[in-house]
């Protein structure tokens, strides 16, 4: 069986997964370009995702399986997949710890005024008087309840934090003292200090986050989005934050990435930017591969209980 | 029964004390110098616990019991207070909670490279390539194994981290996997990556940290200090920074202080300074206050099981 990556693993990966499976053709690239070549003979595409087209679905004739070693599957071309009955599998959940992280990293940096605690320093001024606030007893709301969102929620409440969460139906979700459907978005809104958006990019998630919604935003409430950029209809975030409400937003994608050095986030003294490296962490490749051996293990025994299959009529 | 505050309290604060105890006659003071007139005739004193000399108690002949409504209890008259058979309590392990919150941030702060991060906001630069280590997986070593430590074990666990804690006697304490004696600091530290002193100002706790327990520090762990200045051997941190171990150091508390403008820790490339203020927090207050009132009805009712007694002749 030939696995082809274009996913230009490390020699510390390809070596363990060849160690694993010594059964297995594994045809490793730096990129889909190279991979090109050993298209026609592959059972199995590993890849980030984002560099898989019709007409590679085309080529690659075998193909019975695509795992997607990220999360991300905006240029995923779902219909011919669907049509070739491909089966797809990717790595979500595994951007849950370091996006947590970093959501709670952020909420802390600005409830705790780090900017001017280290202007404080570089002025070597001793200033007791910043207010910082606990993130204890306060409300975390998120928009999506899957794992990202879910394992925010678990720290939420291992912070003593009420934890409120959007969903397509407002089914309940691990993590969550409440949950809601998206129409009861602006009224979670009004209650939460920290509004955390976790969606995919998705026709229907395109502006979720309105002129309306900002405004239901208490006066202290900090936004994160963490999701995809499409969510946040920026010229409706930017009045917002002119008015005050919300207080702060953290912003780690876009509409277009990157960012460009024209755009009034960089300069805004209520907005951080980081430029979507809330899920890149060191430990993601060896988590992914990892993730990807267990699948090829069920995959190899015949086992179709995978881990992670993604509907490609949905797309998610 | 006469209540004395040195404490300086807010209206609010006063209001719903003497609300709680209509029975109580409060003398309610901006500061020590105020409150003297009123402590011959204290039974109780209420305080932050600085202001409080030998003469205080001498003067204050009717005092039972002094209530000081923070930790940090350096200058307290022990002697006197123990002749006396005074009993003291403290709002030890209030702290708790922003503390933990603290040395979380910091170690995101540290971990996630937020310098870096924000001063590519500052030049408008979209760069991916910084590094961010996550917290799980990563050891937690507090010195002090305190209400306060303790909460930051509890959230250490909660981060996915393995967690250590030295006390006295290496006994078991809440939230932390592994116990060690202080002759066990040295072999802690090498398998830290996050090295926190809790530890309360002491005779015993006096330069603590010494060049050799810097040196047994990893060359990525990151230190903390959130306890009091006298823990650590200023030079011998400097000089550890200087050959890289510790990576990093996050120092909220210092010998002197306010840290002299002069001192080589504010311009340390390597060194995160703030003034002494891990423990403040606006629910500080309220919390301290409402601890102070659960003792005091425990004190009206003939009850002796207080909230927080300290031992006169240990200190603490």
């Amino acid at each position: 069986m030939i696995v082809v990556s274009s996913a230009g693993l490390s020699s510390e990966r390809t070596k363990e997964l060849e160690e694993e499976f010594p059964e297995v053709d594994f045809r490793f690239h730096p990129s889909m370009k190279e991979a090109e070549q050993d298209l026609p003979e592959a059972e199995v595409l590993l890849t980030f995702g984002e560099d898989v087209d019709e007409e590679h679905i085309t080529m690659a004739a075998s193909l019975k399986w695509i795992n997607i070693i990220s999360a991300g599957m905006d240029k995923m071309p779902f219909q011919s997949i669907k049509e070739r009955d491909i089966l797809v599998t990717n790595a979500r959940g595994i951007h849950g710890n370091p996006m947590a992280e970093y959501t709670f990293h952020m909420m802390l940096h600005v409830s705790r005024q780090m900017p001017v605690l280290m202007k404080q320093q570089d002025n070597a001024a001793w200033d007791r008087s910043p207010v910082m606030t606990e993130l204890r007893g306060k409300t975390l709301l998120t928009a999506g309840t899957g794992a990202i969102a879910s394992e925010t929620a678990r720290l939420g409440k291992a912070f003593h934090m009420r934890t409120i969460g959007i969903n397509r139906t407002g089914s309940p979700a691990p993590h969550f003292d409440e949950t809601a459907a998206a129409g009861g978005l602006e009224e979670a809104c009004r209650e939460a200090d920290f509004i955390v958006s976790v969606l995919p990019k998705m026709p229907e998630t395109d502006h979720f986050f309105t002129d309306r919604i900002f405004q239901s935003m208490k006066p202290t409430a900090v936004f994160i989005n963490i999701g995809r950029g499409n969510a946040v209809d920026e010229k409706a975030l930017l009045n917002a934050l002119e008015q005050g409400r919300p207080a702060h937003a953290v912003l780690d994608v876009f509409q277009e990435e990157p960012l460009p050095a024209s755009s009034p986030f960089w300069e805004h003294p209520h907005v951080t930017v980081t430029p979507h490296l809330s899920g890149i962490s060191p430990e993601y490749l060896p988590r992914a591969c990892r993730m990807f051996a267990d699948n090829l293990t069920k995959y190899l025994s015949g086992s179709t209980s995978f881990i992670n299959p993604v509907d490609p009529e949905k797309g998610y």
